[in-house]
């Protein structure tokens, strides 16, 4: 956004945000430019001024704002795990989260419509994974700091750990509309990070 | 498989286990039916035979070869999770066999190709999860027993958690060639099975 004025940015926000509302209604098949125009008042001289690669970096520009929801949508537990209260609360917002949202994860939606192996859909999901990653093992370790979890545990990996299983229930969920996989996967994965004679 | 002769059967199975190495080799979307028949030496009538339905029946039934395998691969650690070395071994044969597999998983190229929802292949996962999961309560139940893991533990939930986990870990290996999840994700779980105050 490097050069774009206030009023500038203020509308390049309004496109995406607009698009990625049309398409978490309608659906990504069933979205056109044009839709995205009448739903933003927007007209096309604009939306390819703010992007000028037009459709896919749009859906670029979406699957960014979606993968920032992931990630807020988390909050304000997933900054601030520094006790085993603030983990449970964290681990039943996910699980919120995910059983709201249902079949239809607006993330994926986005992600399949962008060419796959492009640096910029790369790029999105690299971010997110480490952005989350390093969220939950800043958490760790400030559980290590308080002596809650055992100074020998791997930080990133159990980060690592956490979000593949946060994925794989989440997976499950979509595919069954059953949350039971991702909550007990949460709930094992954090009886794992419990210190070994902590009763 | 019921009425067919030990000859039929045979013959069934070697359309489906050729088919099944035809789309492994050569992608799902350069194969058609007439590789399969000059692959296995069938005929068309042969084949229609066997497979009423023709292709959809028969991408159905390699579906149901590659979800056995999935367990399979695992053996002989699935079926004798009986201590911690055991589960260990099971681990690491999991990561083996997923790093292995790489991006393409067989089952997953197959399932793409049947139509989504249809009973048949519902089925087939539903079936797949469900034997998966019993074999690994099995063994955290052999484990309760053997006093290794604690009594209050919910096996199934148990057993629900180690397969999302992997699953977790085998879609980021998938997409990112990198193992690390998968194994993080599986030592934290299994971590999470020991009893408190173990030491």
């Amino acid at each position: 956004m490097v050069g774009l004025s206030a009023k500038g940015a203020a509308t390049r926000e309004r496109i995406v945000s607009g698009a990625a509302e049309l398409l978490r209604t309608e659906g990504i098949v069933h979205t056109t430019l044009d839709d995205v125009l009448a739903r933003t008042r927007t007209s096309k001289g604009q939306l390819f001024h703010y992007f000028p690669g037009g459709r896919e970096e749009l859906l670029l520009a979406v699957a960014e704002l979606e993968a920032a929801r992931v990630l807020s949508d988390q909050e304000p537990h997933l900054s601030d795990l520094t006790s085993w209260a603030a983990w449970q609360d964290w681990r039943d917002a996910v699980v919120a989260r995910y059983v709201r949202q249902g079949p239809d994860c607006p993330l994926h939606a986005v992600m399949t419509q962008v060419a796959t192996g492009t640096p910029g859909s790369h790029a999105v999901v690299v971010a997110l994974m480490s952005a989350w990653e390093g969220a939950l093992r800043t958490g760790v370790e400030a559980m290590q700091a308080a002596g809650e979890v055992a100074p020998e545990v791997d930080a990133a990996a159990a980060a690592r750990a956490l979000v593949a299983t946060v994925q794989g229930g989440v997976q499950v969920l979509m595919a069954t509309g059953d949350a039971g996989h991702l909550e007990a996967g949460l709930d094992l994965a954090l009886a794992g990070l419990r210190p070994r004679g902590s009763g």
